[in-house]
């Protein structure tokens, strides 16, 4: 079974990387660039002997826990095959 | 307009820190997590008055040349509306 999460910063989160890129592109001459924001990417492979339901409870856990911090970012969990 | 950039390494490509994670899940007793990689995650938010077009076509090189390293790291593009 394989996985996605996606961790980002809440909205009401300055994103000081996300703005310098956006700069950054209109620099370049990427004019109509707004606004830019950086989060985090993992891809999870997980055993095929496991359930799917104990699959997705543990990887909210994970998501929680370990690759997000809930203060300041969201995470979104996505299930592949 | 807002677009998803998605920055992956490469598969061929050896991601230690995506490797540091899975070990780190094993040891917290998440046994089912096979392998983990890490990527980059891009919220882009793109002028109004900008065609879908120009848009995607602009996408495209920025994901190319700016957001990723082609020699080691794969991209994807995703418009949202």
């Amino acid at each position: 079974m394989k996985a996605r999460v996606y961790v980002t910063i809440k909205p009401s989160v300055l994103d000081p990387q996300g703005q310098t890129i956006c700069s950054a592109l209109n620099g370049l001459g990427h004019k109509e660039i707004v606004s830019v924001r950086q989060g985090k990417y993992f891809e999870i492979a997980i055993a095929d002997d496991a359930s799917r339901e104990s699959a997705v409870k543990d990887l909210e856990e994970i998501a929680r826990d370990v690759l997000s911090n809930p203060v300041i970012e969201d995470y979104r969990v996505e299930i592949v095959d």
